[in-house]
């Protein structure tokens, strides 16, 4: 069925772009700037977890947004209308982000101040889980309203998560989400990923994720703390 | 940014799914069988539509179904329980179905009466709209816990579709959902294409669905007769 010229054409495509993450999760990291790399299906809510995790972050830890969108800014615009220092991608088309366009948008990024940056991917549970973009942080946002099978459905997606928001908890007494069904799927792929709930109605939940992110990205600052030393070490 | 070579090969695979798409369609037609393509985010409940409009077609009128999934079969595994006839592909990665993919599915089912060929493809709002798989009818699933701004977001996917089905409208009194920012944004793309508000909950909606592909199927067939006329004509 495939076409040996594809499947070699696709794998140095996937080399490339872990290549050119690899430098975009250096880059970042030596400005102790932690990457996050957002996830998950369309409309579930991944602008506004955003906006919710931005409320509990600690004042030292700077909050930069990526938005990528096929087509439309209405996220960045909300985002920036909010104070938030958010960037557009257009994939017009395409159904993920890849590395060498974020590498091509933190060039335009003014990197000076230490924190987090939300590059919050393509609405997709499928394309995204495949390409690494530099993250050290792979954050999958899930739903209720999606229900509970998605864990068996996008495997990928689940697999690769380093954190879980369960989002719309509130509308738990108008589902029928089977919860128990959801966790054993999760955990039969990911044996000790964090899930978090979170409500944007009840405002529950966003303090525990900006807190496991900052814990996250002042582990990276320590880390660089003994790279750099280590670096200075081999140079002295 | 774009190689040509990898363009030239994107080009070439899409003629070639063209091709074959527009043979599954011709053979589907001269079965008497409607070609519906299913398409919509994941968890915006593609099966259970099908299961929706099931109840209401009408006898003379056999629903087949092939259900696309990266991996699992928990859907094929459901629609089978309940008596319907149901094929499974699993793509194993790969974001949408394509023509080949269905071209060598129908070749394991008995088409023998007259009907509809539901095709349940894998849950996403992008690739699967750049992709004909034969289909007479696009047919989009959009929810309205999935928020109002989807048709800006996703353009294409509501471009191309010849009906969408709003689903889980029971739930409009927990949400926010902007129905007119929605509509405007479903008229600027497709002036149109009919919207039907269907609920699980409260079964609405669903009769209006299967009269409208019934009627669809139906018009097939007279082309259909009116096209063997001119054939056997030819040829006498």
């Amino acid at each position: 069925m495939h076409d040996i010229r594809k499947l070699d054409m696709q794998a140095g495509i996937l080399d490339e772009n872990d290549h050119i993450a690899d430098h975009v999760n250096e880059h970042m990291s030596a400005h102790g700037i932690l990457v996050v790399n957002e996830m998950g299906a369309p409309g579930v809510g991944k602008t506004t977890t955003l906006k919710g995790i931005f409320k509990h972050l600690p004042e030292e830890i700077k909050p930069y947004v990526i938005e990528g969108d096929i087509e439309s800014d209405i996220d960045t615009v909300d985002l920036k209308d909010k104070g938030i220092d958010a960037y557009q991608i257009n994939t017009y088309g395409a159904c993920h982000l890849d590395a060498p366009m974020i590498d091509h948008a933190i060039d335009h990024m003014d990197l000076s101040k230490r924190g987090i940056l939300f590059i919050e991917n393509v609405g997709n549970l499928v394309c995204p889980a495949e390409f690494s973009i530099g993250e050290h942080v792979m954050m999958l946002i899930s739903t209720i309203t999606e229900g509970s099978d998605k864990p068996y459905k996008y495997p990928l997606a689940f697999e690769k998560a380093d954190i879980i928001v369960l989002n719309k908890v509130d509308l738990m007494p108008y589902l029928d989400f089977d919860e128990e069904f959801y966790m054993k799927g999760v955990r039969a792929l990911n044996k000790d990923v964090p899930v978090f709930k979170v409500s944007s109605k009840t405002g529950e939940g966003y303090k525990e994720v900006a807190e496991w992110l900052a814990k996250r990205a002042s582990e990276l600052e320590i880390k660089e703390h003994h790279h750099e030393g280590e670096h200075h070490h081999h140079h002295g």
